[in-house]
């Protein structure tokens, strides 16, 4: 993991837009373990901070939309990241409950059309 | 699969609450393939229609997200049917896209965290 | 694909094992796929019928649990071969709607578990 | 997590159930953790308690299938509490031995068949 | 999917990079289809051309690679895309037979890694 | 886990295989756990030793082939031990970052060829 006080110009660049943008003075583990590969660092970032500005869904969205997958995936720091990042736009208690029982019934219903090998409804081809 | 004509009435019973709820005159082959084993047609239709009433949370996002899981886990049937399903409550091309490109990036960066073996921030515990 | 007729002596000894374990007169596709690479198709024939010999756990029960696995990881040819391997040992239509429906709310409660981020019990360890 | 002193009413009637219907004194993390969100909880106990009842499949190859399912999945809460309820329903180290085999077998063959991509037998459609 | 005869400037430029640097008259399916989202589109494009240029690792051990993660997560049009091309940067039969075996037994030892719940070796931590 | 002290003869003989195909005198935590199944372990590690040799693949591709596997599965002790494994093979820090910026962006193209559902296209088939 690279610090802020040990990090090259490239990466530094790349920690000052991460807490310019989303005004914090805390970079968290994730970016300073990509860090140990600048191109990826850069890239990853970038991408991200792209795809998560507000637009024609609005940043909760994209959070519990981003925390559905990292459960899905069985990531545990993405999952405790993204519950907290998911938490500081607003997601209450209640949401999170309803969230978390979404993904559930998700993963039980895939798994039950895959099992029952269910053929794609003609209307939703 | 069980058509509506050759259900029993414990199948036709769970065929009707599907008909009336959703307010349509098409049962989807899923429930046709799971009324093969009544217990988990009867089952899983009860919670999913509790899970994806309004809460905390709106119908159409519970259906983004139940979409964002299929597509994580390559259920080709339930990305098929749950995209439909999205549309069919305003999701329009521009939040398929956005939605697309959050779940792209999240299973990117769950691989990254996991490959990095990233250790869970203090704050984030 | 390699057919019976075109298989070499090698793939050929592993189709006539194949074919006398069995007791059938039939090779399925997914053995003429891994003839590509006789080591791999002799090395996976090996294997699989040794773990699928009786044992502590009968033929029945293994196969049942191959059929969860496949059905667990979407893999569409395993889970319709292996439906298929179930039926024929004796799975009747009641069984498999059980075994679906455990396999369904299986996959439901890992992720809950995930989601929750709950911690392992102390008696567990 | 909610212990059980500080449950609501809705969270202790689902407790009792649970300690009743497995004849223990103890209530294991999962519930804990889900008693954040009642119905979920309520709802995960009571579609659990019904689905793991004996039926045409006997308790304990439902909780071998469970937790093969968790094993596939690397929930590592899941597999722990599985292991745990497996054994205490009788399976031997010879069993989770041969389970464990053919869970990894499965795993093995799931992806070769998808990597060589396999056609469906036409006797398996 | 977005025909190039069809495509708005900004896709159409996305399609002649592609064309460009892979010396081809091809776009194929997954860039069509993607340019339903334009920023989706032309992100990917400019990631994946970077990431799969050469550097410290040759491009058919990166195509192996995306290869390899293809058949995991068991996306057909992946494998099938990535499968060709690998054989396009020179994967010979041999090559593909090994891969294919080292992803399957991967995947099987993953599963006992979890299923035995083995700790991490003090060394490699 | 078993030691190499209290190990029986079926056992030592493996781990003695192990250590001189490894020319070392340390035993991972994997086989001291799959030692608990010795017909598990014996096959386990024959396979594995078979696979693994040179061939037409490197021993350092098929390594870095086994961590693209492990991370794309979350597997935590397989990540951590197939790291250590390509680094002693001559993994450097630059091949890892590549290495994972693949894997990254192989997840993120698989969910997006699922999510957009792209058909094959004919000359891939």
């Amino acid at each position: 993991m690279i610090e802020y006080a040990q990090a090259s110009d490239e990466v530094r660049a790349v920690y000052d837009d991460i807490l310019a943008t989303r005004k914090t003075d805390y970079i968290n583990n994730f970016w300073k373990a990509l860090a140990a590969h600048p191109p990826t660092l850069r890239r990853t970032w970038e991408t991200l901070k792209s795809i998560m500005e507000p637009g024609a869904l609005d940043p909760l969205t994209k959070e519990m939309i981003y925390l559905a997958v990292s459960v899905t995936n069985g990531c545990g720091y993405c999952t405790a990241s993204h519950t907290a990042a998911a938490r500081g736009r607003g997601m209450t208690d209640e949401m999170h409950g309803e969230l978390m029982a979404v993904v559930g019934m998700a993963n039980e219903t895939n798994r039950l059309a895959d099992g029952f090998r269910v053929e794609v409804d003609e209307r939703y081809r």
